[in-house]
């Protein structure tokens, strides 16, 4: 899968120094430890440029301690998100230097070494697209970036966006969240030149249909460069930010 | 139905004037028309304010012209939406005085009386728009208010919109008409006093789904002060434009 | 964003009484109190005409309380809606001479002044519409307009529809709330000349689809005249009326 | 699968006039006439009380002329629904004494005995809906009822609908067809006592989406009574609308 | 609203007997009771044939027993659908004499008169159908009618359902309730003479998504002659079926 | 409905040891157990090879346990999905020896014999997919089938599904269980040459819109061989494999 | 990818046959060839048992003939779906002796080696459905499968079904095409015990919704053993029956 | 608007350079060319740092030419996506220096100076997603950007995808197009570190539903780094590719 990998062990097969067998049981098997009920991409790192994160929902708590210790192992350093109190209370016993990010609904050990880059925009529409928002922006701070944060933008006031508008500017990349009308990126895009991230959120009145609204507007967004990610999905997008923050050039 | 008329009605049977047989044949059968294939709305004009227009779609040209040619005998004029080519030469034909507004599809004879009050804005946020502005915009003018256009001002472009801003806030109504991410009527509604109508067009790329994104981010809209029309129903926001504009208290 | 203030600020700045860099802070700064997690837009009732309402729901108790304190600092009255029961005691408990709206789910405090024009009338087709439809009147009593209610007059019977017809001749603008099949305001359109805002809610059996249904019946209405606002939203459906009963043209 | 056509047979197997392997030829086979390409369903009449309906969208014109061959060496009538223009040249020449019914897109031959009862009354809301209603209207009367025609009767123009209302009180059933709002059944339903059977149309601007939003309305009816079919299905509606006035009790 | 009741009144007012604005009072006021918060339909009865049935959904306990208290002295016989427990407790203490049909979720007071005619059968296709199919079986008989329950007779086991084939084909009306894939209706219809009521449930899988897919199924069954109502309706079932087999010709 | 049976009793019939009402009477009533409130299949294991399954969803406790206690008397083992915790606590009590799996939410008693042929694998793409998983997994042990699982093997880690592809290889029919993108079956399905079952599951961010966003993938798949089952169904999946599994050819 | 061919290709850079740069050169580039607008997968039949079909949907011409022209000397056969008259006529002269199949809208040239074991049986509900079983049973007849067909035996006549029992009973796999309701694969899999491939089709009356109401019921069939494939996706049915009908346990 | 130059137009107002009128009159203005029937928006390219692009759908051709020759006036270049063959003919009699993109849909004049960075890959999962990523790749082209493609590259067949894998390793930004299933997005987000634009099409069987398919599938990817444009949107995506390859860090 991993080709580098391939190589490298391909030559070693080569070379003798691995049999067949041995390189066939490698290949399925190294990358990934496996609990049982779950196998822990400990290789994505190296893959991907991002450590594994846990996402909690419908896991059982014992099940998620289990895991967090294992990714500790590896990793030393860890994210959970979607963590529900009870959960936060068993990381916290068995890890009391780890930090509970409520708003985020997050827990995280350790953290990412600083990164380079300008910093990555977090911007939301109203007060109740804020967990989202804070998801996004908990997430990036951890991968090691600089975060600048704008709440309660939406277009009711354009006013309020417009002052943050300098703070946008400096950003590399820009993540805009927003339920309703869904219309925050659309504006953010045409205001400045950085990729725009859209999060639609599920906040709304009946016809917003859990965030299809939303959804919908950001996809149908009429001033380009937007890249939209699912609903309330704060992680997908400081995931996308931090690719887009890394995918610079080599300096010369 | 109509409780005044039913009153004068009633009255007239009280006073003997008129028998209780003939009140039913009256109530029932006077207030239309009957073509057998059709049964035009004479009184809409008494009761809503306006005359009933002829939706073209889906009729035969020779029912049309029969329609037009009874509503002509008791209005004096028409207004006629939706029509093909090969409707358009017949009426010529028929009706030489009779005028056809291409872009908007609309084939018109005579006019309202100038009406008094602030003029109505038709905005519309692309090139693609137009038709359903001006089926909007002639409609309005048909009745008999002064129209103010403003067209390509969508949000991808912040600035052409502030240019009409001044024109807008003299506005008695804004019609704003938008496909795509539809959300030119909430950042309207946040710049204006005035009601705002809004339809949403079914231009767009895919996941425009033929007008429902807008219709959806036009209903969901953060900016309070909107009112929603079907998708393309250009003719259906001049109606309600103009209920908004004669809707005016009696001068003290 | 607020043309006739930029004008004023230009002329200050031409003047020497602003520098340019006041200027651009002021521009972007003014308008709006940041109370942190939230931008509060005290500007709107200048730009629109009315003030901020304060949508309660996901919001924490506290914030909602900072929000309320510094609303009234800044207008002297505030509308709250969606409260929750322990919203509501701790309002009380802030604010003694504030008043709860049970029904209508909404907590205010003052009033704004009468305002002059013909009533504005609520009417609903059944009792399950209650609570959106005294959203929109309280609302509209707390702007300061006359309101007439009438409820549970759906059309499985038309003629209680009718014993309403007088007064809702009599009104300059009809809010219509409607579940199930939502074909009130369609009937109220095509018996009134004042413009009709429609307003599905979300009862009803299951093909009503959380209010889908009386939403698309509201939009296809065949009656024109309708302006629809979002599923059970009573406030914004308030708002346009009372848009539309002041966008009267000035008295000559 | 037809009982009492199982008891006869099995009285017969019983009695030795009928032997098991026949029996069981007989149970499979004789019902229905193979043309390879189609089964044709002989004994739908016996077993439904109405002959089997040739719907001839997506068929072949010879195909067709086979089908109704049969049909008619069977029955000695037949009808035929959705015919194109080209089918109709056909069948006319094969069969001259046949009747083609333009406006409802129905082909027939032959005609059903008068069925007794009370008439059947078809009511559409709009010029548009024609198509539909005719369909409707000429299967009844090919199958042998009365029908009462009334059309342009949508609740635009509620006085339109009460001119017909001692029609409609004489019927037996009513079929109502309706596009857009879709409001008319409910109307009916809730002034009269018979049946309803409503039809959606795909007729309207975009948000009716296909009959999407009349059928909606139509099975959210407030007013109870109501039986929706398929939207376009006229031919349904009939049937129904048939089985209904023919489901008279025994006279005493 | 009502022709004769109109009639009649004219008449009156034609002989003096009634002034015209009393008349005008009466055809406005006389058919409800208006409760405040609610207007019943007293008039409904001599209208559609059937008394106004209580939805207790979304009621208060109170407002309930004030309806049902305003019901009976008007009617003497009250059905209330969708009632919870402590509707039911407070039901009980207020009207001893009711009965609690608990599986239907239906509370009734007295009992129309035995009608004439044939049985109507009510089949629902599983288990889980039962308390829609009861619904409609209590209002049935609550109505008069003699009911004829067949239950878990889905497609599944074919024969279950051949099982009930003499009764069904006894039946003047079949009602068929069925989630899941829905295709109970169709196949009935196929067997039987009579009109099919059909009834979506929401019970079932995941892609049954509340009812939509057999709602969707029986709206494209194959076999004609089939009414469908709105998802878990069961009492719009009872109604339509009751009103089908009222629909009777008056004997020669 | 069952040929063979049939045919014997015809020849019974013939042969004069059944009288023509008994055989009515066994036809319609032979196969199922009536319990009242439910119909028991009995018959299905000789009829589709495997016993009819006890869905516990929406049943009653005290209902479930005389079905259960029914089916055992009639075919000495049987199974319950979707238990309640309630109801394993119920049949605990009365059925000592049976089991209860906790992830599949199932309850069996006794087992079926150990069945020929190749294992099933079961192989889910996420640690949430587990119970729908386990659901099948559970069934077709139950049904005397061996299982393979291959658990968390989603797409996002190619290397973990590879790592299982030598057991998938053996297999001879795949279960693949996913939510979210549900793109596992297709990358399944291009790798092995066996079919595969798909089963979408519920799982997921906004847009999955409770499995519809997998079940879309699923059968959209842009590899040829799945076949999909609805949405969280893992016991349809199980009787799919099932039967392929048994579909075997007589050997020669 | 292909573990077996990677074991050999490791033996062979083990044993010092192909370099380590020619193993992943062969990796990467063997199994298909680049035409440079299509990469064609000769490699798929050795992978999933079955060589790689062209859908003609959307290609041009001249690129289909040299795709076709390309598989023919790797394959020596090549099926096609989808074709265009102007492609079959093009395919003839380049190909006289490959054979166009009308109906089913496929070109073909060679055929699989005859296959062991029972009949595919292919059933259609209706004359409509016709073009999509036909696509089923080419794809089958190509593929070496011994092919039943039984076409219009949809639930509303369900005895030309049960005429068709004793052949569906000896089939191995069963493709049950139906559009409208989609009744008919649940009839079949509750009377038979091989699994059933289940195909929705576009055809039908509005609600059908372009085949999503039969995809519906089919996903929610109330007999288990049922696989659904995509709308109108008769070659993927072949398929998956095939993998079915292939994947018998090796006899003892 | 646009702060910088709001900014130097306030210090010229406050040097006495700019009259406040004339700064009034120029923030409104200045940006864009009026056409009447459009407003071009000149301004973007600073802004936003692309040139507007020209969307030719639904655009009349003398429109059209007016508008490439304002904007060929203003940049020297220009691009047009959708252009219709009569719109190519009269494009190029104009401007026979033009080049005509026959795949993409696109006609341009001009070209991007060459931009730094990395290459940007576009990938596209069948040949029927070319005019799509080919729609991307010209952009790109035209913007400036190095261009890798990489077609037919499904995970029917993920050796071919794994083929290209060095070139994606390489590439600053993937662009991933496809349709059906619309895995492909996915499966690249597994296997690189770089952002992942993903471009659902409306390629596909019944099911697809016009791209809804493969636009759920990518919003639900569960491998993160992917942001989604709209259905076969391929301009979108090379807008937002190339702002994220815009978006390096200043070199320190």
């Amino acid at each position: 899968m991993d080709r580098e990998r391939l190589h490298q062990l391909l030559d070693q097969v080569a070379g003798g120094e691995v049999s067949t067998a041995d390189a066939l049981e490698q290949l399925a098997e190294l990358p990934y430890a496996d609990l049982g009920f779950a196998k822990l991409d400990l290789h994505r790192e190296l893959r991907n440029g991002l450590p594994e994160a846990i996402y909690a929902e419908g896991k059982r708590t014992e099940d998620l301690l289990a895991i967090v210790a294992r990714m500790l192992e590896a990793h030393g350093r860890v994210l959970v998100t979607r963590v529900r109190p009870e959960m936060v209370a068993a990381l916290a016993a068995a890890h009391p230097e780890g930090a509970h990010h409520e708003r985020a609904r997050i827990w995280t050990f350790g953290q990412g070494a600083p990164l380079p880059g300008p910093p990555i925009a977090v911007v939301a529409a109203g007060t109740s697209d804020l967990p989202v928002a804070e998801e996004a922006a908990v997430c990036l701070a951890w991968f090691g970036h600089t975060v600048e944060r704008g709440y309660d933008v939406g277009i009711a006031g354009l006013h309020r966006l417009l002052g943050r508008l300098p703070a946008l500017r400096r950003a590399g990349v820009v993540i805009a969240v927003a339920g309703m009308d869904g219309a925050l990126p659309t504006v953010v895009a045409s205001l400045v030149a950085a990729p725009v991230v859209a999060v639609p959120t599920s906040v709304g009145y009946g016809a917003s249909f859990a965030g299809l609204a939303p959804l919908l507007t950001m996809l149908n967004g009429c001033a380009p460069g937007i890249g939209v990610v699912n609903i309330d999905n704060g992680y997908g997008a400081a995931v996308l930010a931090s690719r887009i923050a890394r995918a610079a050039p080599p300096a010369a």
